[in-house]
C-alpha cells in the first residue's frame, strides 16, 4: 500500500493512493500517527482497501503521510562517496543524529532558506518508518519492526551544522527541512530495498545518481544499532544517508538560491519537488 | 502554579500541587500538552485554581510535569565551570543538541543503566517550558515565550556521547535518561530564574552545588537563539547545561552504577531522586 496525507498544513487527513487515484480513509482512522502503527492500523487499513469501498478524492496537495512523530533519527556519511566528497573518513560505527520533527512539510511544499544562511544544501534519503516499538533489538529481527520507507530530502544549512559549534542538529532542523513524501509505501511493495535508485535533480541537472546498494549500513543493521541507544516508537523516522552529489561536494561548492527547483525521486517509493524561496517570502 | 502528572507510567493525569497538598484537574484538562499551553490552557488553569473548586487527591507516583514534547533542546558547555571540566572552551555561542524524548521518566523513577554501558553520569539542569510557538524571536521578548521552569537530570553515557563517533545525541538519548519534575513551576512564582541554586547529590555526598548566575548564556538568549535554528512549540523543553561538579570532571572519573542514588533540586523547583538500576533489573 501507499499511504498519504491530504489537506492544507497541520489540518491533513489520511488517505491512500492507489493506480494513479486517491481515496479518504479519514471515516476509519484518526491519522497515521503512533497509535494508528501501533494498534495493528496497517493490517486493517489492507483489509478496507480490499473492500473496495473507499471514497476516491481529488487531492490538491500531500502533506508528509506521517503525522509527526516523536523523532527523526537521521544517519550520517552512510555512503562512502558522500564520505569521501565531505572529506570524512567512512565512519566505523552509524553516526546518529537527530532533526527536529518542526522542520517536516509535504513533497512538494516550498522550503524556506533560514534568515542569513548561505549554504543550504540538498539530501535525498530513504527513510524507514518503524512500526512498532523497538529496543535493543536484533539485526535479523529489526525487518519485523519496519511499517515502510518514504523519500525524504534532509535539507541542511552547512555553516549552521558545522561551523557554529557543537552538534549537526543546529544545522538540520529548521523549519521546511524536511519534504517527506509523496508516499509511506509498505514494505510489502518493496521487493529489495538494497537495490533502489535514488537521484536529485537541482534546476534539471541530475546532482545526486546513487543506489541503496551502496548503504555502508544496511537497514536492518541501523534499525538494529539504534534502538541500542533510544527506543523507537511506531512512525518514527530512520534516516539513511545520502549518496554523493551535495553542494558541499561541489569544487567549488555549490549552494541553494530562492528560485531554486530540487526535484527528486527513489525506485518505487515515488517523487517530489520542492522550490527554494527566501526567508521573508513565506 | 506548579502543575504536576501523576498516575502510572504512560497513564498519567494532570494535576497542581498547592501547600503540601495535591489536586486533581483531569476533569478539566485532557493533559498538559501542546494543545493545552496553545490553548491558554495555563489561564484557564489559574482561574480555576481560585475558584477553590479542586478535588484534592493521594500521589503515589509523578511524572514528568509536560506530556512528551516535541523536542528537548539540550545546551551544551553552558557554565565555564562545567566547561573547564570537561576540558572544552567556553562555547563562543551556544552549544545544541538534541535528546530523544522517548528518554523522558519521572523525577523519582529508576535509572537505567544502558546495556554495556560504563560511563554513565548525572548532569543537574533547569530546563525551560516553552508555552507559546516561537520562531526567529528576539532576546527581550523571549520571556513572554516561557511557560515555567522545571528541574532535570540530563543523564548522559560519556562514551556513547564522545567515543562512539557522530554527535552527542546517542549518548543522551538513553531511555530513562530525562527524569523531570517533581514540578513545572510557572515562570511568575520565581522571581530571579538567574539567582537559583541547584543542586546534585550522589549516595549523599554533595557533587554538584552551582548557580544559575553563572550560565554563560542566559534564558532569555537561549530562547531567542535555539528559535533561530527551530521552531519551538508549546511544552518543548530547553535545558539549560549544568554547572561543574560531574563524573566526567572527577580525577579519576567516577561513573554511576546500579544501587547508586541521585539526589537534586534546584531552589523554588522542587527535588527529585532517582536509584540506578543494572540494565537487566527493569
Amino acid at each position: 500500500m501507499k499511504l498519504i496525507r491530504y489537506g492544507a498544513p497541520g489540518m491533513e487527513k489520511p488517505g491512500i493512493f492507489r493506480e494513479g487515484n486517491y481515496y479518504d480513509v479519514s471515516k476509519f482512522f484518526r491519522d497515521y500517527d503512533e497509535a494508528f502503527f501501533e494498534g495493528g492500523g496497517l493490517e486493517l487499513l489492507g483489509e478496507l482497501d480490499k473492500e473496495g469501498a473507499l471514497k476516491q478524492i481529488m487531492v490538491e496537495r500531500l502533506g508528509c503521510p506521517i503525522k509527526r512523530p516523536s523523532k527523526i533519527v537521521c544517519i550520517g556519511l552512510n555512503y562512502s562517496d558522500h564520505a569521501k566528497e565531505t572529506g570524512a573518513t567512512p565512519p566505523s560505527e552509524p553516526v546518529i543524529f537527530l532533526k527536529s520533527t518542526t522542520a517536516i512539510i509535504g513533497p512538494n511544499d516550498a522550503v524556506r532558506i533560514p534568515r542569513g544562511a548561505e549554504k543550504t544544501d540538498w539530501e535525498v534519503e530513504l527513510a524507514v518508518v518503524i512500526g512498532k516499538k523497538a529496543s535493543y533489538i536484533e539485526k535479523d529481527k529489526a525487518m519485523d519492526y519496519v511499517a515502510g520507507y518514504c523519500l525524504h530530502n534532509d535539507i541542511s544549512e552547512r555553516a549552521f551544522q558545522l561551523e557554529m559549534g557543537g552538534t549537526w542538529d543546529k544545522g538540520k532542523g529548521c523549519d521546511t527541512f524536511a519534504p517527506i513524501g509523496p508516499w509511506l509505501v509498505t514494505k510489502d511493495e518493496i521487493d529489495d530495498v538494497h537495490s533502489l535508485r535514488l537521484w536529485l535533480k537541482l534546476n534539471g541537472h541530475l546532482m545526486q545518481n546513487g543506489s541503496t546498494s551502496n548503504l555502508i549500513f544496511d537497514i536492518p543493521a541501523l534499525v538494529a544499532y539504534t534502538s541500542c541507544f533510544m527506543t523507537l516508537l511506531p512512525g518514527d523516522i530512520i534516516s539513511t544517508g545520502t549518496p554523493a552529489g551535495v553542494g558541499l561536494g561541489m569544487k567549488p561548492n555549490l549552494y541553494l538560491k530562492a528560485g531554486d527547483i530540487m526535484e527528486l525521486g527513489i525506485d518505487g517509493l515515488g517523487e517530489s519537488r520542492q522550490e527554494l524561496v527566501a526567508f521573508d517570502q513565506i
